[in-house]
């Protein structure tokens, strides 16, 4: 990496929790100057633009959360287990994250009536995400370990939904529980909802 | 109301929309000229910050959406039933509200690392439909009408975490479905789980 590539990269890395935590109207360019210790000049050396600044650190911050995800979700062979893992990453490995909350949470309230490219990021990494529980779960269906009739574009939708708004009333409050509480409720429906009872009973013998 | 008290509350209705859209940082004096038609200081004749008129601004918006998801839930008699009517509002009345979203979400997710004024007005707002809901399960306990066993305080977390999850996705895809998938999923949930059994069989004979 050259020294300007570093630069840029710090940059980046420096700019993402503010934009997470303040927003891309929130954050200043007094700010971005003040995190990075550069002037004008030095930031916009390496990009084009506050919004190209800003796009850049929405995927560092993604990327950051979308592979802490994943953690360990790979070592059990049960897409069942498997979904309960990504669930569970979510909500317990949040301090790893870069601050200020779900990046994808954060970039969609902002950009659903205003800013195009980073309305078009935060698509993206929703759809990404939707799409990793999706193939979790088709192939828990064909290795019968996940009833037939399950939707898996459906089932995804309402995992996130229930981790993003349980976020979202969890930062509000200050308080991990609400977190924690659908954590539970999730583990119990896949349980019970999703889990192939024959595949259950067979295991049993 | 006298000239002085309508021009304020013009402000307020016409201010509305911007925060909910643009947030508290995003939405200019500019923006709020424009919207009003009216000078600086015609603003800040009645309000004395931005702040002042951004919190009037939010209390207006949650009214109006608090007021919509409570239309003919009190018509039913059922437990179940208010809060299936009180979900159903919230999905299907969403475009007589204030434009932009839901003012709770879109300001918590603004004022969770930010503005402390802002963020208890988001606090209180969820503390009152979080109240309301499970008021309505506690009345339902006390009737039979749903099962001694269910946590109202947990019910209305799941109930609101799953909806305005849902509702983020909604609004990032530019798609209705989402909202409708989970209206559905919590409509089966509260029949399926909440609904007092004791009491479905009475009523079958």
């Amino acid at each position: 990496m050259t020294k300007g590539q570093q630069t840029r990269r710090d940059i980046v890395e420096k700019a993402a929790p503010l934009f997470n935590k303040k927003g891309f109207e929130g954050t200043s360019l007094s700010d971005l100057m003040h995190a990075t210790g550069l002037q004008k000049g030095g930031i916009y050396r390496h990009f084009s633009s506050k919004e190209q600044l800003a796009r850049e650190a929405f995927d560092y911050s993604w990327s950051r959360a979308a592979s802490k995800r994943l953690d360990g979700v790979d070592d059990s062979a049960n897409a069942i287990d498997r979904l309960k893992k990504m669930i569970s990453n979510f909500v317990e490995l949040r301090s790893e994250l870069v601050p200020g909350g779900c990046p994808l949470m954060n970039t969609a309230v902002e950009a659903d009536d205003g800013n195009a490219a980073l309305r078009s990021r935060a698509q993206k990494a929703l759809h990404s995400w939707a799409g990793r529980l999706s193939s979790i779960t088709q192939d828990g269906i064909n290795h019968r370990q996940i009833r037939p009739g399950i939707n898996p574009k459906k089932l995804s939708q309402l995992i996130i939904a229930i981790l993003e708004g349980a976020l979202l009333i969890s930062r509000l409050q200050k308080d991990r529980q609400p977190l924690q509480d659908v954590r539970q409720h999730l583990d119990q429906y896949l349980e019970d909802h999703v889990r192939s009872k024959a595949r259950r009973k067979e295991s049993r013998r």
